[in-house]
């Protein structure tokens, strides 16, 4: 089945206590394309980017089997830059710059064939943008996925739940859960953004792993332990693409799919932190996938008599 | 089998957003107690307390099984006292007061009949009486579990690694297991911590659940997500309590095993937070703690095709 993904595509300058990098491949499309690409051939991405943005780069999403006629190429533009640092522990960042560039008139436009998409990945964008996208489907998808962060519940509440309300299912993190929600109890906070209209809930909880609840269910898939992670950025986005793309590929939105696919998002987020940027995520094989599969079976399992 | 537990009993007085209570049973001798006895009934208790601990709750212990000939009752002494209050997240608290009153002067002497107790759990002691507890010992043990703090990290690392040396189980959190071994990924931290000669190391993480390393396999045991937490006090000696109970019961320490005595760990302390000091914890059955387990199983459970 087709998957569409609306989000970023920028340059990150990023320093971790394992090294820095300037300037390397980031954004959410990307991350979710490259992930997403490991289960589905059929992908339309709709970004924007400048012209300072390496066509070999676009080159190598396009074999990978994503269509680009919706990604806008700025003329003398200049691609969305982030920078940031993490802190010892990996589990928190200081963000040092954030260039939106051509990013601060994104006004996605989908391209036809893309508006029929089955399965729908909405990134961090501005909620309002968000909505403009939602508007421009042609109302026959299966499953439309949106991410947002704390920023937009801050500044845009009201727009962040009106867009919430037209998804079939959100990913955010645990302390994101709980401002949208007012409850400091997560099954609680579940149970106030399903009557938002949400039908799936992922909580993101970072090296903690990811908790999904649907109104009637939960399960809990911890992030695999690493010997190294190297760099947790893109991590999020990179879950979102592994699930997303198993999704569009079993075509199948019931909650034991659903389990699956949570674990698929997991591994190929397991292999994009023990790399900068894209690094890993392009390097991997399916075999190499399918080992993972079986290492969260692993670690996940027992027998009680 | 026989357990024998040795640590502190305590009155707390605990504030969290849910409401206050005052001088209420606490201590992790208590709750490891309570926790490990609906699954066995041969339990050694090693502790301290002034006269002004009330006899009835010293008479439901010995009604649960547990054998107080190893509790000294200092007369006209004052028990232990804590006090804490949590953050609104439930995951920090500060600390109010700390009264060591008796436990100053706690030299835990051993009785006869539990030096060949089969498992056994040291709680959060100053790492030399931990030793001079294991001094005591005949030497037939089957486990021993110790559980330890960042502040012995802080004050006594050399002794408190001596100690480790010395047994087969160590819990701490997932802080003290980076800063114990000096490396962030819990991986590699777990595998400095076996070099020290534990067995096996449980990383307790709260409600992110818990991790469970030997030295070739891991097993991770999330915590069960819930309604309403009232109070985390003591869940991590409940988990123990749960832990050790489970397995001086199987008596099987077996890797496999262990995984299903974590569960039964998280079992007993998703009961214990979810009210006041022992409350819950005294009141669950064994057909609650089983629907508990099969509540973990289904969390946990995926079938990857």
């Amino acid at each position: 089945m087709s998957l569409l993904t609306v989000g970023t595509i920028a340059f990150d300058s990023i320093e971790t206590p394992y090294g820095n990098v300037e300037k390397v491949i980031g954004g959410a499309c990307t991350y979710i394309s490259w992930a997403a690409s490991y289960f589905t051939e059929n992908i339309h991405l709709v970004s924007i980017v400048g012209d300072d943005f390496p066509v070999d780069e676009l080159e190598e999403l396009r074999k990978r089997g994503v269509n680009l006629d919706g990604l806008e190429i700025v003329r003398g533009g200049k691609s969305f830059f982030w920078s940031g640092k993490y802190h010892d522990n990996m589990n928190n960042r200081d963000t040092l710059i954030t260039d939106l560039n051509v990013l601060a008139d994104f006004n996605p436009v989908l391209p036809e064939a893309s508006r029929s998409s089955k399965y729908v990945v909405l990134g961090n964008l501005t909620p309002s943008v968000q909505s403009a996208v939602l508007d421009q489907l042609d109302g026959s998808q299966k499953l439309i996925a949106l991410d947002t962060m704390n920023y937009w519940m801050d500044v845009a509440m009201d727009e962040l739940v009106k867009v919430i309300s037209r998804v079939d299912l959100l990913t955010i993190n645990d302390e994101e859960a709980r401002q949208l929600s007012g409850e400091n109890s997560l099954v609680k906070a579940a149970q106030v953004i399903h009557d938002m209209g949400v039908t799936y809930l992922v909580i993101k909880k970072g090296e903690h792993g990811a908790l999904l609840f649907s109104t009637d269910d939960m399960f809990y898939a911890p992030a695999l332990p690493l010997s190294q992670v190297v760099d947790p950025t893109g991590a999020g986005d990179t879950f979102a693409g592994g699930l997303m793309g198993y999704l569009a590929n079993t075509d199948d939105i019931s909650m034991n799919n659903m389990k699956r696919a949570i674990i698929a998002g997991s591994a190929m987020a397991s292999f994009c932190v023990e790399d900068f940027s894209l690094n890993k995520l392009k390097a991997v094989s399916m075999p190499e996938i399918k080992e993972r599969f079986s290492k969260f079976k692993h670690l996940m399992y027992f027998d009680m008599i």
